[in-house]
């Protein structure tokens, strides 16, 4: 299954130089061995371009006279992004091609319509008036439930569940345990109890979505959840009931928005962070990991909130002392003014 | 599927003012059109009944005046309370009456009972001596392992895990991803290595409970994990070993309490907050989200522990000097005593 | 079922003082009753012995003397180990002998090969070139992906999906809903897109490793994700690409690790706590709940981070304060300096 190195700077429309050579892996540059091509995106990397045991290097300008020195090369105008490129070419390449089938355990309501070329796997279950495009692929134990729907050459993993009536746009990945339409989260108190608000609204994705592992997406109370082309959350995150993310915004693993929110487009949100409901992002916010969005943010910009690790028996000093802040504020300024 | 405006204060009722009018969905004021019916729960909102498009509105007397002036109204004692009605009458009078079947696909053990009016899914699995109760609804692929019981009108949505002799109640919601009776986690250390407690206990589901999508609820070390009646579960929230959660409890999305620790009743637990192990939490806590409960808390009320978010070069300075405060505080009381 | 003291002595290797008695149950020294078999592993449980209505004690050598004036009772040298070994041998005693069967609805490709006495559940879905171990027992619904392997006496509960070319070991116990091997979480941005990087590596799990219900392990960007003999990892843990997670460490409920991190051996993660991308953390280094590392860590020790909890009153008063931190240590110098 070796490439040749001609053939992947042709794929990537970049410029070989050196001599072509066989490329049998993708390596990271510090474990590569020979035979593998490995990519150098930063400058900080470049430190490893003297050692490494990598047939060929793919590098951007500012390091393709060094590369070059060492030995073969491609040189692209953005390292990451051909490397991004070169994986998806690389699967293409190696990933036997999947005939479409319906396996035969799969459970099909008689009105769900199916598109040409689509993959259903054991054991999935299709609902009543559901529609799966052509070229869709559906792993095993998927749910679509009735009147639910699903763009062409999407990709649903193993045990996705998609609720009734909520839509995927095309080309999204759906990873293993991603529930869409799950009940929002909401009640009324009376007397105590809680009486359950039904969700009547439903969740719709755009295109190029890509959903983690045990993804959350909950249906609307009355207006629909929506996600907009090019979202990338990462796994184990919950989006609750008529939040609205912008395009092309991603969030790292166990990130929370809470009902209502929106969050513009291109922002970032970091692994384990919180956003309240009903707050707004505007474009082009970034949180870092773990902080908590307690107010809306209108001003693009880079925001932290979290409490700096140290050595446990110096953050219980400090942690305590910080429950008299206010306090401390007060004293500084009565020597202030004394 | 319009509803008569007259029709819908009659099932809650309310005070019809106003002409009697066509009611063809429910909508968010702001978002209302022609045709809708609104709801306006709150003082602050106010604001919108002039400018809102909807056919009529569902307001608490301290807003009749002002929506009655607008159009057709319905008067409640409760606004909010009335539109968790309301959307539970809309669900009522919308969906198909779902007639009850076992699908031929499920896979139910000879000694497993099943109740009356049971709708057992698709790809279902029932275990050895479980019980599933009458007018239970079973979404496609939910597992109730041997010895499990599910009491009467619960709904386990697809792909719900009921481990073995656990009980749900009557009337509970679980929804997609759901796992009850995992092992709690719980080991003896040895050398460096880890000894598994076997897990003996099972956990014990009260009435009226409603758990979120991909929520987990681990069974008991020797005594069961109990979660009591009208308790609300959000998404991905983690409730640990022998965790003991009180009657209309609520926690929202990611909030994770940790083992043998009791909760009261009437809680709240803000979303992505974390109760510590073996602490208990008195009737009517509230947690704000994101916050680390490190002690036990004895006094009903409010409390919140959440680094406040900054602009990131702010946070970093402020975070920085954190970790002198102990000494900060010092050199306060050594200008103070000088 | 009831079980000898004596027995119960003799599977422990403990020394039994007092009479022989029947055993029923196992149980938490403060809820005891005839018939139970209780622990007390600390001394600062040592005031329940007076109490206690169990008709026997598992103690060691420091409570000896007490328990065995209070009744029968079993000494040995450690008695939370031989606390978690007692689970086991009751589990032992008391399951249901397992016949090994293959469910007739699992369904198997034709070139996966099962080892012999293996349990393969109703549902099951097992790839092609997929390899199950001799003892192996998969529950309902579990998908093992094409070309995965799971070794010998492993355990995979209700609906795991082990993906393609994943490995994990003998004596592993998976819990329900677990995913690995969804796609790490790799873009590279072009033009504000987010161009997707193929995940062509694996997971690799050890041996003796636990994983709790709906945690997940990501594949590899190029090389593989690894997780080390003996880690356990509670419900909802986030584990991203390319981690390398040391033998014998352990993370609680909730905790997250980002892409590339490389942590110790023998280290423990407390819940909901989050550990940064391409980190490392040394062995035997230990982080309280909810904290987060935002640094490499070299050397062994306990580490916390978290906002202590208060009143929301107080809280906020604080918080506030918190935000001018930094100005208030140059109030604080400019003092010292005057």
């Amino acid at each position: 299954m070796a490439q040749l190195l001609s053939d992947i700077a042709r794929a990537l429309g970049g410029e070989l130089r050196g001599a072509d050579t066989l490329i049998e892996r993708l390596s990271p540059v510090e474990s590569a061995k020979a035979g593998s091509l490995a990519f150098v995106s930063h400058i900080k990397f470049a430190k490893h371009i003297g050692n490494t045991e990598a047939s060929a290097l793919l590098v951007g300008p500012s390091l393709a006279e060094l590369a070059s020195q060492k030995g073969p090369c491609i040189v692209v105008p953005d390292a990451y992004v051909s490397f991004a490129k070169l994986t998806q070419y690389w699967r293409a390449v190696h990933a036997a091609p999947a005939k479409p089938f319906i396996h035969p355990t799969a459970v099909i309501e008689p009105t769900a319509s199916i598109g040409a070329d689509a993959t259903i796997g054991p054991m999935a279950y299709i609902g009543s008036g559901a529609r799966v495009g052509s070229g869709v692929r559906l792993g095993s134990h998927v749910v679509i439930e009735s009147g639910a729907s699903v763009g062409e050459a999407s990709v649903l993993h193993a045990r996705v569940t998609l609720g009734e009536n909520c839509i995927v746009g095309s080309r999204c990945i759906l990873h293993s345990g991603v529930v869409i339409g799950a009940d929002g989260f909401g009640f009324a108190q009376q007397d105590g109890r809680w009486i359950k608000i039904e969700q009547l609204g439903a969740v719709r994705i755009g295109n190029d979505v890509e959903l983690g592992a045990n993804t959350c997406v909950d249906r609307g109370a009355l207006d629909d959840t929506v996600i907009d082309d090019g979202v990338k959350l990462d796994n184990l995150v919950q989006i609750g009931h008529n939040v609205h993310i912008g395009a092309h915004t991603a969030m790292a693993g166990c990130a929370g928005v809470a009902g209502s929110a929106i969050i513009g487009k291109h922002c970032t949100v970091g692994g384990g962070a919180v956003v309240l409901g009903h707050l707004s992002l505007a474009d082009n916010v970034h949180i870092s990991a773990a902080s908590v969005v307690t107010r809306s943010i209108c001003v693009p910009g880079h925001y932290s909130g979290v409490f700096p690790i140290d050595d446990n028996a110096s953050w219980e000093k400090n942690a305590a002392t910080l429950k008299q802040l206010h306090a401390l504020r007060d004293r500084i300024k009565k020597l202030e003014n004394s």
